[in-house]
């Protein structure tokens, strides 16, 4: 590999890493306003999502720090929560927190599918959602 | 969804989460061992792999436990990290640890690829990895 | 050490790490239950303090699994924060869930507290608690 | 309490968020490289401490992000690994990477210092330290 792509490459990792700290930051600084204010901002889906956003974003930022060969596979994930994270956000219709948070899961998603290369994003498995809304309360 | 379907579905994801939270805590015993014992128990791909095995193993366990939608997107990452760790236990040829790791893994593997129904696994994208092999030491 | 006390040791250490992993997965459960079912459920207080209880137990865990000589340090802590977590549950005075979640932080509380040897449990700083407290919503 | 105080005391918490995520994340890029060298950078204690440092840095942080009364706790852990960690780092001796580790892991035990108000430092229990030693390889 070139060395000049290379050093795009490594300044892209390095920017990927940078988007996945801070929106793990972002969803937890917001979880907790959620959780404050209640009403609305304390759905179920929003409060999981978040949890999950913040979960998954460091576990991505975490195999791209090791510089492991797996990275693509976190990112994949990383983007796919981060686009359901952000549209869950945007619906609430707020400016302010929930729209910062939107924001940066949008940049965060952008950086993370770049990086995710071989992983083709697949329509959510209607099987696979539907076993989660089973689950007993 | 018939009732006898979702407590069969209810029971995979229970046994899921049963897996990957026992490939984390072999993949992190087996991690101290491994450091302890140096040489070619050390590698950086194996310590790397690891490592990368018990964090995508929790991060998927939490998505379960929270019943959340997209948990068939971690459980994909999972799987797909599961089935190169056990390949690089498997590439030791040892007894005992290394062995019990690996068919751990390979347990993980198989529950967490059920549990990924819409993702199509695809093969590591080339660029991707060479990536990582590029980062600077 | 006598080898007697060494074996101890390591049983004490090894369920330690049980209760530690247990709590962990129970704390995450009842979180997800709390966040669906609203109202009280979902007071701001118990919600982060279950986020807490998931997250020293297993970062606690994790210091065990890897033979870490601070491991005292994050038992201390997650005593401490098992205790505090037991006491919300319980004062919901609920059977069933939020009961057996209160029974799984005191044990895990117990095997902690052991494991925390040299670290004095310290009545809560006020200043520390108040910091909390006036952080704006 | 005055307005002024509780500015100020809010500013040093988001400082020590920021400490905590910043070590964690030095720590994490030490570790990879540390275990990429070898040789004496891939002391077990070293690697051990350093995995140590980047958990317990994570957990404080979502303790601060989430305005926990109990973050004094994950705070004191967090200091005292990091002053282990640093000196663990100092005694390499290296400039470059090692020495920058060591300044991050000084200025995180420093703020965390300042959040853990009521929890004394006591010496380590030479007990615990012991048990950690016997664990078999």
């Amino acid at each position: 590999m070139a060395n000049a792509e290379a050093m795009r490459s490594h300044s892209e990792l390095r920017e990927c890493i940078d988007h996945c700290m801070a929106c793990h930051r972002v969803c937890m600084e917001t979880l907790a306003d959620c959780v404050k204010q209640g009403g609305r901002h304390a759905e179920p889906k929003l409060l999981r999502m978040l949890m999950d956003c913040a979960d998954i974003c460091e576990t991505s930022a975490r195999f791209m720090m090791r510089g492991s060969d797996l990275h693509s596979r976190t990112c994949f994930a990383c983007a796919e929560v981060c686009a359901a994270c952000a549209e869950v956000c945007e619906q609430l219709g707020d400016e302010g927190m929930m729209k910062a948070c939107a924001e940066m899961c949008r940049r965060c998603e952008e950086s993370c599918r770049r990086m995710s290369g071989g992983v083709m994003p697949q329509p959510l498995n209607p099987e696979a959602a539907q076993r989660a809304a089973d689950l007993p309360a």
